[in-house]
């Protein structure tokens, strides 16, 4: 059920966030943005994020779209014991498998809960679909689980974060993304546009976006660079620090 | 080019967050929660979100598959002058429509900036795909821009911001979504579970969410009910009151 990263193809990943609460507003998710940089570190290249509500169709549909589409496929929320937790059914269902009790993940919520607390809400938490790898946490007893190349995730941060150290080990990176942030600072962007896109054309290696963000003083923009080679996003680097400079001194 | 919100089927929405920022970790989104509570204001249904990196054909898949989808695609990022801002292009490409430097545009952007100023750079600023109406904003002269139920935006939050502002009052929502927000506080989402299923059956025309928290003092969590019909979402609030009391008490 693993994939691997090395060789000419970087391993792909998409996040899957399901909850209304999301949607409606109530809740920033936080929990992409994480994973975002968990894969980063490890040399996953996450390609695609979405937020779905609580719904069945909704989260079969998407959990199909993305787990064809990428190498791996990470989902938050509805794993908990209410009615609205409905992840782990959509999920056997959009592969096509059964899902029932599983005695592993009863053994595990037996290691935080009593005969008397372990009501028919919380054996809901041990629902995983065949076939499944149960992915432990530290934080709380109830695992999520790994399907094919689905990891399925609680959306309470702490939790979620838990079960990324988890699976983070079995994940198979690549060679990391390498970060070069220049302070473009009070220069506008319209100003340096031209000479960027001309660095961009010739170092085609290195990807090279431009972050404006608007602060009490006026401008103060960001240029990130990024690429798998080290000397090319040297030299690329080194290209827009000239450029700038010589914006500065004009 | 507007669409209607009343009558049995309320306004539906999506948005569409377009940047590698996101997906690098770079950047935590916030236009997205912005735009749901905005929309939630107004009655419109956000009823899903993708984030797709700055790349055309990734960005034309997900207008197409959301503008066919939804009432409403909201876009942000990729507007701005530099070579990594293709969005106007892909959203031309994805309604096969003609993309030129706009006149209205080009005006908007001399009242910011100088001839010398507005290099083919800032002018980039100013390519509308054809047949779409400009869509101002106040933190900058850069306008967005709506063509057919996709309104294109910023991604820099003020600006993004001032664009819903002006798009708003010329969307067609419907009765806002009323919300209940219960605290069941340190009781256990286990403990309330099955007899919030039970509420949850009884009142169909009511959406029951639980959203537990963990904080350094253990559980906090909340119930969410949420309806367009206040009579019915008061007697489900009711019912899950009298539920956690209950339980409370026990």
């Amino acid at each position: 059920m693993k994939h691997t990263g090395t060789g000419d193809a970087p391993a792909t990943a998409a996040v899957l966030v399901i909850g209304d609460e999301i949607l409606s507003g109530r809740t920033q998710d936080v929990n992409t943005r994480y994973i975002a940089n968990y894969l980063a570190e490890i040399g996953v290249d996450l390609r695609e994020a979405r937020v779905v509500p609580d719904e069945e169709a909704e989260i079969v549909a998407a959990v199909n779209a993305l787990r064809t589409r990428y190498t791996y496929l990470f989902t938050t929320g509805g794993i908990g014991p209410t009615h609205d937790d409905i992840t782990a059914d959509a999920v056997a269902k959009a592969f096509g498998v059964e899902i029932g009790e599983d005695s592993r993940a009863i053994a595990l919520l037996r290691e935080r809960f009593t005969e008397e607390e372990l009501n028919p809400a919380r054996r809901r938490m041990a629902r995983i679909p065949s076939g499944a790898e149960l992915v432990r946490n530290a934080a709380s007893k109830a695992p999520g689980f790994w399907i094919g190349n689905v990891i399925v995730m609680a959306g309470v941060p702490s939790i979620m974060q838990s079960m990324m150290d988890t699976v983070g080990p079995q994940l198979k990176g690549g060679a990391r993304v390498l970060v070069e942030t220049i302070e473009a600072g009070a220069i506008p962007e319209g100003s340096y546009a031209m000479g960027l896109e001309d660095i961009a054309r010739a170092h085609e290696a290195v990807s090279i976006g431009s972050y404006p963000k608007f602060t009490s003083r006026g401008f103060d923009n960001q240029i990130v660079l990024r690429s798998r080679d080290a000397a090319r996003l040297g030299a690329a680097a080194k290209a827009v620090r000239a450029l700038l400079a010589k914006l500065a001194a004009a």
